[in-house]
């Protein structure tokens, strides 16, 4: 039985989304269609990162019916040290990065305060979130995914690059379509 | 023996080392004046910890004929994932804290930078890196201290967090020079 475990980004991402569907409503509704025929898959998604698609999606009760809700246990698992402090020290090096943006901000003494809060949401964000893990939905993801053996499908390159760390199998969100159908193909 | 995993506040938080003298280097020359006496103990430091100290001390030359300079196996400890979770969690919101910071400085466009800035960089860095590990240096101390079964000395809220969450031995920098004192006393 094969297994893969969802990142919202599936169904959120425009790009990832692109072959279910142009919203989120009808990637998942596309998704369930695929699923319900799919064979020999099984398909999980952390509470929390069912609830985080609740905020874009009006369909997740529907989709709980096709995919398992399960929480990894992050009591049982361990994880090198070594993954721990790449992490803190990347941290550090993005902490300091939102405050030299930060301080560009500070002496920006132009009166136009949307468009600065705008610019600097934006670098911000790019500098602090981009490419690291910056959830415990995230997380979570990883750890079931590496518990149950799983494949994470996600479009985060922050998810991606912990979960290789770690020696997850990870499947871009673009090909996931592709993938269970042709699992459908074969199984038929 | 006993064994002590030594931060740099041991020697440069002036309420730790107030015991010792009252700069860096005073605090070292006088621990070693002390470390020379003690007998049935073990000081460790990590090259990265002593190699910090050095940019506050001069005399850590001297420091590392008394303190053996061991680094942790990052490659051969694992640490529970319910650790990793909750700093993971709290960096989250340290980074929202972050922007709202960076926000109000942004929005302040009154022209005195200087005084922004100041400001700023307090604030940012309160927000950001009081009460959690935030360098590789405190995290090797942490995971020498875990593999040594030592105790660690700081005055580091954030090195004591983890510690605690960890299972190491923590004492406060204030209380360390009467400790070893002890000790001697004791085997002497």
């Amino acid at each position: 039985m094969k297994k893969f475990v969802l990142d919202t980004s599936v169904f959120v991402n425009p790009k990832a989304r692109e072959s279910f569907g142009g919203s989120a409503d009808s990637a998942v509704e596309n998704f369930i269609k695929i699923a319900k025929k799919a064979k020999g898959i099984e398909f999980y998604m952390p509470p929390s990162v069912l609830a985080e698609l609740s905020h874009f999606s009006t369909k997740t009760e529907e989709l709980s019916l096709y995919v398992k809700k399960r929480a990894p246990n992050i009591y049982a698992t361990y994880l090198p040290a070594a993954v721990f402090y790449a992490f803190i020290d990347d941290v550090r090096r993005r902490v300091n990065k939102g405050l030299r943006i930060a301080e560009q901000f500070a002496m920006d003494n132009r009166p136009d305060n949307d468009v600065k809060l705008r610019a600097l949401r934006e670098k911000y964000r790019e500098a602090m979130r981009a490419g690291i893990v910056d959830s415990k939905e995230d997380f979570e993801l990883i750890l079931l995914a590496k518990e149950l053996d799983g494949t994470i499908v996600t479009s985060d390159e922050g998810i991606v690059a912990l979960a290789n760390a770690l020696g997850c199998e990870c499947l871009e969100g673009e090909k996931f379509e592709k993938i269970i159908k042709t699992k459908k193909r074969k199984k038929t």
